[in-house]
């Protein structure tokens, strides 16, 4: 075995025989699989990319040439391989790296990055400056067969190609997104994988990309030899890795889905530490398949994360043709979605509030001017514990709420969630967005079945000088609060929104007569959020508001505890904050 | 010739002859460019496709087939065969139709669209509806060549590759984005217009459709028989038409990028009526152009509108390979930027507002999450006179200035906008974004060489009691009011913000000793705004607090005038509310 503590630099892999670097191999893989199995994280990305990491940094010189990542979750041994290996190595030390690539921590990283479908771009203008600037550097974009779907990926591609100069595109195919690949670029994939790359219609060469195919994408003579080849190559080319994705780990290897980000789990037998008890994903996964099954014209959508939604690939099984997977694609998904309610169908789209990002102006132009009965089911926040700046879920109220004609509900608990998906998918009025709250909560008010009436507010309780009108989650905060003030004589208002794209006028101006304050508490971005329309209507009244929510910024790696407390949307702050406005 | 008024549906041209047909494309074509020619509209659009839209009413059974148009500016032959000749044939009515397909107007047209590459996701969406429901009918989305760099597009295709039933994607392929066409995708359209659609590379097969090639896209008889055989096909089928931009109007094929969108001109001699005087986009590229001669690392980029950047072909020219294309694709846009700014150059992105909304994610992702300082310089509001709903250029506020680490300045005149635009591009400290002023004025105020400053306003006249806070072009507003009311004896404050993206707080303050209201402006969306976080800061306070901006809804054809008087933007408005306020 190779002692791994000695490799500070890829210099230090430069000299190896090949011999050597296959043990280099094995000993990354061993280390690797130790801290994923303990700490969790992109387990089937980086066992699939090892050899290959390993044969760029043999034949390619960075940081002067420049890789970059697509997504990034495949740089685990990039960082191994550039100074960080003590990460990986030592328990105490697995945090000091993040997940991503990140300029932040090493010179071989150029980009934080976290979404997909962006390294070719990115690298593109890299080439593009080293071409304005007279370099000669060679620059390398890694992509994912996966990320292929996504449009940006397109747009970098059609664009790269004509830069006439050095541009390497490493495309790392394992045949799998996080689930299953969805599309016609992946027949595609498919034939050139099973003709050895030779067949006519070929992605990459109709897009003007010289073409080379790597058959053992895993095997380090074989890669070595394809980056020789390529390396200072004068145009762009493409170089299609056929790689097993959890290559060398054998439950990751038969298990590609589950092992894509995994959770802790037995190094022995693959057996992952559960979460367990209740969740969304399953709730919102039961409920339409329920709705599925009455009414065929119901639809679910997924850009390529099915998971996040409960749909396990039984689930899928289940639904048949009314669960679609477009691939990561979610302008399509949106988009798919306003042409699907026009023709009739109720397609609901699950989405992770940071991916929905890519679809700004499709929910501006495909779906609101058109008014077509899309349903989004939205999770914000820190969704599966990511918690890394480049999947903050902070961001969606003012992404959806400002734009006309899309109704945004935010739900308390569990059962206002199930009456209001239950109302979005069956109306056929509005494009709504229903926002799956932050966490597993139960309550016992009643729901109205229909929320025809918008941004009509419910009055939890009824006080005097002070209301709190508080979004989905918060709600639980602002009652916790009611009650530890009520122990002290002082009895609050407090008010469950249930809109976030509009404010309940009549309700705020009857608070006149017996409020002087108003605090508002939203979990995401205070900026173009919920509380500033709520102070903005009061703003020539005599009426005091204040806004509490998430500061804007980016958070990397955040404690969500604190980020609450910091934001006054705890119980306590709130109740601090009461007292101390009203003496 | 037909005598037109006798068209009143697709129906009474199915039993034409072919010689009639021809017949009849002579006298649209006569008829379109006649209104065209005083009426302004996209012109080499509809010209290149109109025997294509006669016969795909000839052949396919319209509205139970569905055909959609992407951006739909070439459905202006389909509005004359549906329904709408009179809009066209009578300058009383010219204005009875909008420049786009619009559901309000028939039952022939499925959504309202403007912006590119979305048909094909749209019409997919409405074949997968018509197979969850059993359906037989013909769904055929139209698309450009110019739309297809757009990541939706490809999105769409790769989705649409899979449904494995009926799906007809019509190609226009004029050879013709607005300007000439960037991308490899084009090098391959190219070679498959040279052989006749037989060469081996072809990106719609390696998507996985079935392909025609239709060598005479202008040919009333190549047209019908290509349609005719892909009626009824029972899987994807991409139709590739090699069409003329322009046809039969030789001004409009001799220049074609001038007649993508003409003013109204001389039918005779292909003259247009020229708007003259200056504008920014020569201000903006005389500006760049000086630029990028000193200083190779500066670039302009635009995302298929090179016009509306004030570079024509000479200056494109001129700028030579530091002038950037990538086709329409501001997703690529965005993010090749932040790559280039990251390589050490100076990348400035010029965009139309409402096209923006295509790259929200990679202003936050690619760029701000990465602060590169790339610089952005954005028309907004209506761009070229274009107040269509899907043009809509008011929510670039919400959209930029809430994304952490965007600095968004708004100038108020000329002077200041060549000021800040200078400083965005010199500065390497943040992403900065500049709001080109809505109207052409010139101001005697010195400005500032730097703004690193950030969020520092600039008081413009002092007063007290009243301070109107007035961003970029709605300072000459609060600066009339003003000097009206201070013939009337009042003495107001007047603030031009400078920054969009946040407050000046120990400004803000300060006022607080000798002011009871604030009153903001901004000719923009309001909701999610400037504005809001003005009332936000303010709510605990005494301060009131008035916004003022364009009401959150999707306005249509919009009178500019009226919208700002209705939204409190004038300075008759803003005496009105001062007065009235402080009685």
């Amino acid at each position: 075995m190779i002692d791994l503590t000695e490799i500070h630099s890829p210099a230090d892999i430069k000299g190896m025989s090949i011999d050597e670097l296959e043990q280099l191999a094995d000993s990354l893989r061993s280390v690797l699989l130790t801290k994923l199995s303990t700490h969790g994280g992109h387990t089937g990305p980086n066992l699939g990319f090892l050899e290959a990491t390993i044969a760029m940094h043999y034949v390619f010189n960075s940081p002067v040439d420049k890789i970059v990542y697509d997504v990034s979750h495949q740089s685990y041994v990039h960082k191994m391989l550039t100074g960080r290996i003590a990460a990986f190595t030592d328990p105490a030390h697995y945090d000091d790296v993040t997940g991503y690539t990140n300029p932040g921590e090493s010179e071989h990283d150029f980009f934080t990055i976290g979404h997909t479908s962006t390294a070719v771009s990115l690298a593109g203008g890299l080439a593009k400056a080293r071409d304005l600037q007279g370099g000669t550097e060679n620059i390398i974009a890694v992509i994912g067969d996966g990320s292929l779907s996504g449009g940006e990926a397109f747009e970098g591609l059609d664009y790269g190609a004509t830069l006439g100069t050095n541009f390497i595109v490493v495309v790392n195919d394992n045949d799998m997104s996080i689930a299953e690949n969805h599309g016609g670029l992946y027949a595609d994939l498919h034939l050139l994988r099973s003709t050895d790359g030779t067949a006519d219609n070929n992605y990459f060469r109709s897009l003007g990309y010289a073409y080379r195919y790597v058959r053992y994408g895993n095997d380090l003579r074989s890669l070595i030899k394809a980056f020789s080849e390529v390396k200072d190559y004068n145009r762009p080319v493409v170089v299609h890795l056929n790689t097993q994705k959890g290559n060398g780990y054998a439950p990751a290897e038969a298990n590609r889905e589950k092992f894509h980000y995994a959770a802790p789990f037995n190094l022995e037998t693959g057996e992952m530490v559960s979460g367990g008890g209740e969740s969304y994903d399953d709730i919102f996964s039961a409920m339409m398949l329920d709705k599925m099954k009455n009414d065929k014209r119901v639809a679910v959508i997924t850009a390529g994360t099915p998971g996040v939604l409960g749909f396990t690939p039984e689930k899928r099984r289940e639904a048949g043709r009314q669960f679609i997977d477009v691939g990561i694609a979610e302008q399509e998904a949106v988009a798919l979605a306003s042409g699907m309610a026009k023709g009739g169908c109720r397609p609901v789209f699950g989405v992770v509030s940071s991916f929905l990002q890519r679809a700004y102006d499709q929910l501006s132009q495909d779906v609101a001017i058109n008014n077509t009965p899309v349903v989004l089911n939205i999770f914000y926040g820190s969704v599966a514990g990511m918690t890394d700046v480049t999947h903050l879920g902070w961001f969606d109220i003012a992404l959806v709420a400002n734009i006309p004609g899309w109704v945004y509900l935010a739900p308390t608990c569990k059962e206002e969630y199930v009456a209001m998906l239950d109302w979005a998918v069956r109306q056929t009025s509005h494009p709504v967005a229903v926002r799956v709250p932050g966490v597993m909560a139960s309550c016992d008010r009643e729901f109205p079945a229909d929320y025809d009436d918008l941004n009509r507010n419910e009055v939890v309780c009824c006080g005097s000088r002070v209301a709190v009108i508080a979004a989905g989650t918060c709600l639980k905060a602002a009652l916790e609060a009611a009650d530890k003030l009520k122990a002290e004589g002082v009895d609050i208002t407090v008010i469950n929104p249930r809109f976030l794209s509009g404010i309940d006028t009549e309700l705020l101006d009857s608070l006149k007569a017996d409020h002087e304050l108003v605090i508002t508490l939203e979990d995401g971005v205070i900026d173009g959020g919920y509380g500033e329309k709520v102070a903005r209507y009061y703003g020539d009244s005599d009426m005091k508001v204040m806004c509490r929510g998430v500061k804007k910024e980016f958070l990397d790696r955040y404690d969500i505890g604190k980020v609450l407390a910091d934001s006054g949307l705890t119980a306590d702050a709130v109740v601090a904050t009461i007292k101390k406005a009203i003496k």
